[in-house]
Order: C-alpha cells, then structure tokens, then sequence
C-alpha cells in the first residue's frame, strides 16, 4: 500500500511523555490501578479546585450570551487587567500596557505565534536543558531549531551563564527562560537574568522569551519578573489562568510584548496578522480569568502554602530513600529528583518502565524533558495528597531496596 | 533604528477584512454608529442565542470541576458523539468511528494541524475561489501554497470541475470543498462531490478536505457529506459548535479522517504528535458541545426557519435595486452580491469603502476572498433582524441612486 508521505516538520515531533503513558494505559486495561504523579495538572488531583468566583464569572458570561468571538487580541477589560497585573508585580512590576497584552488558546498556542513570526531557516531558539518540551517541538516546526543551555543542578537549578553564552551566534534570535521552571522547579536569580538580557543585547537580533506561568508558586517569594530588568533588550512574557488560577482546561495564556525600543515593530506586525487569522480564545473563558485577576487573592497563598507542605514532605521522604537525591525545588509543582542508585542512575527510562510495571507507578523519565540534560532524573509532581505523595514514596522505597 | 526582521510567512498573511474594519472602527471613533453587516458570527446580531440546554451543560463541568486538561484527541464521550452524528447524517452518513475524530480549537486550529502534517516545501492546496481566508493564509505558513479553482457563479456558485482539473498536478496534496460555502452560500452538488474524489483519485497523494461547518443551515435539505462518498480517496471533515450550534466563542471545532485504505497512516501520525504537543480544546466546553449533539434539535429548524425568511428579505431586496444581481444562497447566512454598477463594478473595495463613509454601513469587498474570483462583489451577513436588513439595504439603494 502506497502511504501518502507526511511532512517533515510534523514527524519530528518528539513526545517522551506518551513513551510511558501508552504502557500505563496498557496496564489499566489489564485492570491495573496505576497511581499518577505524571501530569501537571492541579485538577488531575483533589485538593486544587478552580475557586468559584472565577467560574461563577465564566458562567455568567455564558448566561449573557457572551459565546460569540471576542477581538483577536484578546476582551480589552482583560487584556487591562493583565497589563495592571504585570505592572502591580510586587517583584519586577514593568511598564506594561494593555496593547502590549496578547490573549491566547494557552501558553502553547503563544509560543507558535512567537516562534512562527520570529523564525526562518536555520534561525536558533537557546531554551533550558531541561525544559518544557514544546520549547524543542514548536522551532522546528518553522524551520528554526533548539540548542539547550545547561542549568546548573547543584545550585538550585540555576541558569549556567557561562555555556548559554557560550552558544550564542547571530543565528540566535530567542532565549527561553523558564521562570520557575518545569521540571526542576528552579527559580532564576535576579542577577542572572540580568546578565541574560545583557548576553541578548549583545546580539543584533536576540530577543528573550520569559515563561513565567507558575510564577505566583514561589515558596520563598523571590521570583522576578524579567521583563522589568530590561530597558532595551526585547521581553515577551507569558502567563495565563492555567497553572495560579488553576483552570489549565479553560485554555487561557497570554503574552506580554515589553519592547520600549520598538525593535520588534515587524516581528509583532507579523504575530498580530498570525493572531487575527485565527480568530480569537474562548470568549466566556476570558470572563473567567479576569474575574481570578480583578478579585482577591489570599486563596492562593492557601493554595500555595498547601504546596509546600507536600513539597517537604516530598524532600523528607527522597532525603530518607538510599539511591535518590534531589536538589530543592522553590517553585511550580514539580521535582527533578536525581538518581544515584548504581543500578538505574544511567537508564532513567528504564527506571520509570519498571517502577509501573512492577509497582504501578507512573512519572516521567527525565530524559524526556532532555536527551542532553535530564537523564539519570525522573519528575514527579506534588500535587496529590499526602497520603498519596507518600503511598508513591513507599513504593519507590520498595523498588530501589529489592 | 535596526528593526528585527520577521518570518516571511508571517508577514505574507494578508487580512483584507482589516482593511475596511480599521477605518470603521475610526468612524466610531469620531461618534460614528456603523450598521454592520460584516460579522460571521451569529452571536453578534440578538436573534440567535446559544441554546440554554447547551449553556447550562457547560455550567455543570465547570461547578463539577471538569476544569482540567482533557485528552488531546477531545474527550472520549464527545469524540463518539460527533462520530455517531456523521454516521447518522441523512444526507451522507458515512462509518465514522470515535478514533476517527480530533477535537480541536476551532476549525482555524484543525487546519494549521492538517496544513503542517501534509505539506511540504512547494506543495499545493487547491481552494475556491472566492473562499474563506485562512484557505489561502494557512498553507504558506507550512511552505505550501494555494492555488484557487473557481465557481460558476451563474449556477449557484457550483464547483467548476473542468478548471478544477485543469489545475491539478503532483504537487496538489489537498483539494478544498467548502460545502455550504462562505462567502458564496453556495451548495455542492452530490455528483460533482463525487467527481472531486475522482479527480483526486487519479493523483497519487491527493486528499480532499471537506469544510462542512455550516452543514445544517441548507434551506434545500440538499447539503450532501463529501465523505460518504469515497470508498478509497481519504477526505477530512471539518465542523464544530461554531456555526450550526450558535457558539462560535467556544472555539471547539473538530475534523474527522476517513481514509477507508489507510493512506494517510504517516500524515495521521504526524497530525496526532502535533496534537498532543499542544494539549487540548477547552475541557468544559467540550461538555456543552456533546449536550448540544446529543439533545433535540428541532429549535435548529427554528433558527434555519428564521434565516430563510431573512434571507427572502434580502434576496427581494437585491432584485429591486438597480446595479446589483445576485445568485440565491442554498445554504450558510452568507449573500455574495454583485455589483452590476457602471461606477462601482470594477471596484468593489471602493465601493464598500465610499458605502461606510457615506452611509455608515459596513460590508466585505469580495477581493477580501479571492483577488482573482471575489472582484465585483461584496458578502453581505444576513443574520440580522429584517428590520436592520431593511435599513441597510435603504443605504444601499440611496447610495446606488445619488
């Protein structure tokens, strides 16, 4: 049979992840009761709802016929409420203002608009060994390419200044940052991402990408903006009610363009034609969010002191497990937890393959989030309960001391 | 200042409907009230609200916490939903089954998804002439390029095959039926359907795309599935909750794989990898879009019932006004007049532009769907009240008469 041939740019799209989620499903449907530490999503457990006053807001938008399109760029109340909210920042508030705020199908749906406008042949994005994976996924789908930069595990995950500049050339036309970071949970240092910005201007058309979707999971409260350090080095942001506002599946990101030079004039002439032709995110979403953004937020510091309650019991439990090690995360909700067991520490894989099969575990391998970067780590994400959390510890445990 | 080059496939995208919104938007900004009749969307005129039935479904996910990330693919019950509907089609129904079927953001989405999995460097997609923008827009992204067939206008916008034919050649990997059409209203007829497939056939990887977002707003009940009949050449449907459902703001579209040979196993990989690295449609919204498929539908033939009479309304209206002909939509709530003018028939982007300024009412030039087969025109949305309709089509006339 003659197959039609596919493109290029779409087989080689790498998914890790689904490398264990096809055998867990396998499992359960052997009726295997598999637990899950494998997703970052807060409604995939218990003890995270979206709060009600947000989805009271979606529903009255809902009730008012607000279902038709909204603008491309996003409802104007929302997009100034974004732009307050990232000028309010207790730590980096920048001068943003509400044209400057683009409302997008989540933060995935940004990153193809900024990388589809940005990109053309053989250009470079510099992202973080580990990271998100889409970061390696979408360049290429616009001919670009990823080249990793080194995080520096032993001190917090912090951002290797040195080999990040090392790699830069004048075909580098973006630095990710991922800020905190998945999957290690690291917070940037103020005075790297200064000096990032510095390394980017030091290069014609270098501009930086700032992921800061889990921003407000900052346990020590030190997280800062990277826009707000820049005076003339391009910053795109990107945030959205995913992850603080705990509504992943209402699909609303945004980006915030900070370029007070203007330099990105073309870039962002092309990114508007990009957002225009595909219409526009869920209207009564966007209700939804500004409802999270306009309303009071001490829930979140509930939220987020819950967080760290199971993120310590997390790190007791590693620090007591011989055969695993791991550096402290100080935000979102994963942990990039090191393996030093001899057997497993140079096949995380495996370790994940195995750990299901035999005591119906599931996490993600971290080569999965870096062939270069992550291996010999898995990622867990601590968001079930405690119980939970240390059901899943115990079976590790049991693994590694069989 | 150095400008930071942008993408060329960026920058290409032309949205020729911006160029008669801007200056509306600055006569509203002057105090101006612009009668609009540019809209394809149902919710931004009043007569045609989203059911309650549907809206209080999405409500029930959003207070049952269904706020996470739901399968990439759409949620399982929902994927079965839409495969029995296709099955169960009056005119057409055709084995569709749930793996068949991809949820995704809209139609705008599942086209980017189709576009980048088939196309390769100088591919071609053949698409009506005149056709809904995005055709032309979306396959220079991926490298390819549109190339346009056109319609005879004289019989009711029907498909012409022989210049269809007389374009296609290697390069062509997708032919493009938008089925009813916008801009023209226009409704393929089921043996000229079946001549695309042949055509298609005859060329070793060509698919068609069947675009069927306004499937059930045909006043003939002659709208016939492009999938039902091919029994080798693969055809993908595209529909959602946007048109025929009366929630385009929800943005939950889908498209549907038939491909009884297994052809397009490379692409269809390809696609489900693009898929899944951008995570899902709106979760809750998916709910209300399954209520909507799954509920009686007779108020849909209130809401065509009502269209029909207003389009009645315009069609006597045209008729009786010197300088414009029309060919009678069957289907969708789209007239694509011509303009038959002495002064104005070569210059339909003057005309709706001399028309807004002088009248204060907003259409579409017809070049804004295809500079080739749209020249002369202009769409007109006949979604408003008659009472507005009428009011509109006073300007017209007083314009026309000066």
């Amino acid at each position: 049979m003659d197959k039609f041939p596919a493109s290029r740019r779409a087989t080689n799209i790498e998914y890790a992840i689904r490398d264990v989620v096809v055998p867990a499903r396998e499992l359960e449907k052997q009726g295997k009761k598999i637990l899950k530490l494998n997703i970052g999503d807060p409604l995939a457990y218990h003890g995270f709802p979206t709060p009600n006053h947000m989805i009271e807001a979606f529903y009255k938008g809902l009730k008012g016929q607000q279902n038709g399109y909204s603008p491309s760029y996003g409802l104007p109340e929302l997009r100034e409420a974004i732009a307050y909210d990232e000028s309010q920042k207790i730590n980096g508030g920048w001068d943003c203002k509400s044209d400057d705020v683009y409302v997008c199908h989540g933060v995935t749906e940004a990153l193809q608009i900024i990388f589809a406008a940005f990109l053309q042949q053989d250009d470079k994005v510099l992202a973080p060994g580990p990271h998100y994976p889409p970061y390696m996924a979408y360049p290429q789908l616009f001919e670009g390419q990823t080249v990793e930069y080194s995080l520096n595990e032993e001190n917090g995950w912090s951002i290797d200044l040195e080999d990040l500049e090392s790699k830069m050339d004048d075909k580098v036309r973006l630095i990710v940052v991922i800020n905190p970071n998945n999957p290690t949970g690291g917070i940037a240092d103020k005075n790297h991402l200064k000096k990032i910005i510095d390394i980017a201007g030091k290069w014609p058309h270098c501009a930086v990408i700032s992921d800061e979707i889990y921003d407000k999971i900052n346990f020590k409260g030190n997280h800062y903006s990277t826009a707000s350090l820049s005076d003339d080095v391009p910053v795109i942001t990107l945030n959205g009610v995913s992850k603080v506002y705990y509504a992943p599946g209402w699909r609303v990101g945004y980006m915030a363009w900070h370029d007070p030079e203007k330099k990105l004039s073309l870039v962002r002439d092309g990114a508007e034609r990009l957002l225009r032709s595909r219409l526009c995110a869920s209207t009564p979403a966007q209700l939804g969010y500004l409802a999270g953004l306009q309303s009071n937020k001490d829930w979140m510091n509930d939220y987020t002191n819950k967080l760290l309650e199971q993120r310590d019991i997390c790190i007791k439990r590693v620090q007591s497990i011989d055969g695993l090690k791991v550096t402290k995360p100080e935000g979102a909700f994963y942990m990039f937890i090191r393996i030093t067991d001899e057997q497993w520490k140079s096949n995380d894989k495996g370790f994940v393959l195995k750990l299901l099969k035999e005591e119906h575990l599931l996490l993600v391998h971290g080569s999965g989030f870096s062939h270069k970067y992550g291996q010999g780590h898995f990622r867990i994400v601590f968001l079930p309960s405690p119980k939970i959390l240390n059901e899943a510890f115990d079976r590790i445990s049991r693994f590694l001391t069989v």
